[in-house]
């Protein structure tokens, strides 16, 4: 399937989480086993144009992704997740929401200084999270050198936040 | 890499998320390109005793397995998750947990009637979330064929929550 086939997949859902928000539900796509396995080989054909030591997935649907780009590029998977989740000790990154912040986490000992990582998300809206995950791969001393979505809401300006950033996103809208 | 080299490979962290807990932590697999393509390669061999039709993943370490095993037997990917994630029309299971309840969701029209599926979760603990799944299947009008984890808490028994299900769990503790 081509990207233009993939967008008429996904689903859109008026009115959620909130009201007057269109929804983009990819489970529409990860249910489709040609759509999943199109999406997958097209992301991943993007992260073989870099030199990939490790992936880091932002949770939890970039785990959906993340994983499988690791097993292919024989790399291993990093978790960056909501505070409190990790077990181990952790460094954390806290950024803006529209109202209040937020934070996400990594493992201290999850990137070694100098690795270059690949960060997965199923989605860039604003890029808060986005920015923050990447911020916390440098803290960790490697270099974030693409950022890979599934789907891009370009309305949000998102680039614009990373904007010193190689970004992918396979679905604009 | 065999079952016991990767059973050391699992990180022990104690008094996680609460003081007396050895919490068992996967990512020291994860971030290990051989031991995370050796645990992917053996319950992979397991899903492949059975016909699968469809790879349901429970939120969020659910998705890290069962999307790669979902590619690689060309099937689509269904997540449950916790309640009001879900966007589009849900059917919902509750579950007790040690004290109180919990519940998770799948989406209405995630399976069809008699479609074959297999259960993925990281870790088989006391079976509620499991169990709660699998039921989720069944009132899709589906058949949760097998249930299969990364690790499983045997002292916890949730296999006995499980009894008339077929069960695979990689590593023991």
């Amino acid at each position: 399937m081509n990207v233009s086939e993939l967008k008429k997949i996904i689903r859109d859902v008026p009115d959620f989480p909130k009201e007057g928000i269109i929804f983009k539900d990819i489970t529409t796509l990860l249910i489709n086993p040609d759509a999943l396995k199109s999406s997958f080989d097209l992301i991943l054909q993007e992260c073989r144009k870099y030199s990939i030591d490790k992936v880091v997935g932002i949770e939890s649907r970039g785990f959906i992704l993340g994983i499988p780009i690791a097993l292919e590029l024989n790399v291993g998977f990093v978790p960056v997740r909501k505070p409190g989740k990790l077990p181990s000790e952790t460094i954390s990154e806290t950024y803006e929401l529209e109202y209040g912040t937020d934070s996400i986490e990594i493992h201290k000992d999850a990137i070694k200084p100098g690795e270059k990582v690949a960060v997965i998300d199923d989605l860039l809206a604003t890029g808060g999270t986005a920015k923050a995950a990447c911020n916390l791969v440098e803290k960790c001393g490697g270099e974030p050198v693409l950022a890979a979505f599934l789907i891009e809401l370009t309305f949000l300006k998102g680039r614009e936040k990373l904007k010193d950033r190689n970004i992918f996103a396979l679905l604009d809208f």
